[in-house]
């Protein structure tokens, strides 16, 4: 039911196949963000159009609202929303972490007060396992602490050390047969931490991966640095995933770093803000140059959108805050990201990622688009 | 190009079939409510699936923003927006009107402030030609003056000569040869001044009638007495729109009484409020009830939000404020709605309207929708 393998290589970039009990997904692949069990302004049918092949669910909220038991009344995520891919849901830990003041980390676990009403909750590396298990996606997540960038060096030691007792308590926890669950490395930019992480991790065998702690504010050198000694480190036959990254620029120095899997809100959110990623670079929708503008929003994609919809039109609904604005925007850029996926393994496939990347970074640095 | 016939009638109601240059339209019809040139929440598509004939643009929205050069510099309102059926704009004397304490009325026009930048602006019967005839509509409408109810008889009297005197104004002005322009009836619930707007108007001789002033608050027997009062007067061969209704209620009363087009901005707006329009009557999907629920919103709808998803994912989706919810509930009531302005047209071919309208009004009175 579930599996992974590596079928090609060029440089150090992958293309896999990752099998759940969901589908099979070709590697590397971008996971759109369905916080709430629903990616934001569109629908299951403009996703499964986009050949998305999984989608990222948000513990901590659905934990909140509706709450697992519901989730779980009705079939687990994919009888709940319906979506017929594969889903992952996180551990819960780094929201929980970006609540400054409402919450109190001990060994056990956070306590925490709700954003929606200020109630009371735990979670520990048990209870997210016990609620990911109920909300039964293709893939959880091991419980871990991420600290805040920047942090002291004591301050990563500890919650890198952390981390890993937390992930034998996630392991213990874990009984789901239909599911996976990855570790995550922590360690921050510390090279002798993150070696002492993954290492940790390794010996208690987990079926894949993550890299957490990175695109939190460090410096690119540094992600790109920590990423290559990963990469050495981690076994080839395990799926990788970079958590939160990033822009389609990063996410090419994640591939192009033996990474597997990404996710991030960036297309969705700069979506519903205006924002598209575009061939060569982004376009604000609101712009005034748009105004009278037939093009579509890129002429090089065949998305629904850009076949279908002019510039001038889109940043008429945008500008008055039509919810058509977002539904179309976030299929482009979702579009757009899927597609550079798709595209990025195609060329590991025959054997010209790099060249591949090239030609991306020289579309960035090229004319402003039109 | 244009042309309207009744093909069938059914006690006083008609079936019929209204030509444009966007397609032939059966009727009677709803049009969904399209503001800025979008009808709110869905997307062009789910408008095509949803069978919809013509969608209503609001003039007063347009003409402030994009602003009418923009939509006639994109081919109109059909260029601009894509959409391949039929468009009908309003005046925009409606929503002036509605600016209390923003505007000055008089003979000449309406002058007002706009809603969204304080900026001042002019409407009069030649301009709302104007700029409807540049937003390309298949149907234009008079600009009329519509009293607020309740208003004074003088009040009413006043307002009904003057609709006489800017619909001339409006015949002279009108020059656009793919596009009809429809008078407006006024005259309250006055039976006296009902029979006379009619006639100036029919004197005008314009190729359909609209029925203004109604559903504006007035009690439920003085709509009906009027439309039954104008059925009898209006041409048999032209068709009748009642603006701004209604309930599904409404709409069946009006059609009983031989309107033949109906517009209203309840089945969207109620969707973006979580209120559903069913099968016997009204769903709140905020209701605790259906927070399990994996009935869809309406087991007896085939739209695609009943064969997709439950009401405990649209609770969720709509208490989590996810721009989804109000995609899928919009897509089901614009579906309710069509679907029972077509039931509507088949009672009629069939020579069984009462016998429909009364099944119709059984199920509201029925048990609660469980």
């Amino acid at each position: 039911m579930f599996g992974f393998r590596v079928e090609a290589r060029s440089g150090r970039a992958r293309a896999g196949k990752l099998l759940t009990p969901h589908g099979e997904i070709p590697t590397p692949v971008f996971m759109p963000v369905g916080t709430a069990g629903a990616v934001k302004a569109v629908t299951r049918r403009d996703l499964v159009e986009l050949d998305a092949k999984i989608v990222l669910a948000n513990t901590y909220h659905l934990m909140l609202r509706p709450g697992e038991d519901i989730v779980a009344a009705l079939g687990g995520l994919h009888g709940f929303t319906g979506w017929p891919g594969a889903f992952l849901t996180d551990s819960g830990g780094y929201q929980v972490f970006s609540l400054e003041g409402l919450r109190e980390l001990t060994e056990e676990g956070v306590v925490f007060q709700s954003h929606l009403d200020g109630s009371r909750h735990q979670l520990t590396p048990e209870r997210s396992m016990q609620i990911q298990q109920r909300l039964g996606a293709d893939i959880a997540m091991a419980f871990d602490e991420c600290p805040a960038y920047p942090s002291t060096r004591e301050a990563v030691d500890a919650a890198t050390a952390r981390t890993t007792r937390w992930a034998r308590r996630c392991k213990d926890a874990h009984a789901r047969a239909e599911q996976w669950l990855f570790g995550i490395v922590q360690g921050g930019v510390h090279s002798d931490l993150r070696q002492r992480s993954a290492s940790e991790l390794l010996a208690l065998d987990f079926p894949g991966y993550a890299i957490g702690g990175l695109s939190v504010g460090e410096p690119k050198p540094d992600m790109r640095r920590v990423l290559e000694q990963l990469d050495a480190q981690l076994p080839e036959d395990k799926p990788r995933y970079l958590m939160g990254v990033g822009t389609p620029e990063d996410i090419l120095e994640g591939i192009a770093r033996g990474v597997d899997m990404f996710d991030c809100v960036l297309p969705t959110r700069n979506a519903r803000n205006g924002q598209l990623f575009v061939q060569g670079g982004r376009l604000s929708i609101r712009n005034a140059r748009y105004k009278s503008d037939p093009l579509p929003p890129d002429p090089a994609c065949g998305c629904r959108t850009c076949l279908t919809t002019s510039r001038a039109y889109l940043r008429h609904l945008h500008l008055s805050g039509e919810m058509g604005a977002a539904t179309l925007l976030t299929i482009h850029n979702l579009s757009h990201y899927l597609d550079t996926l798709r595209a990025a393994r195609q060329a590991i496939l025959s054997g010209r990622f790099e060249e591949f990347r090239g030609e991306k970074s020289r579309d960035l640095l090229g004319p402003a688009v039109s």
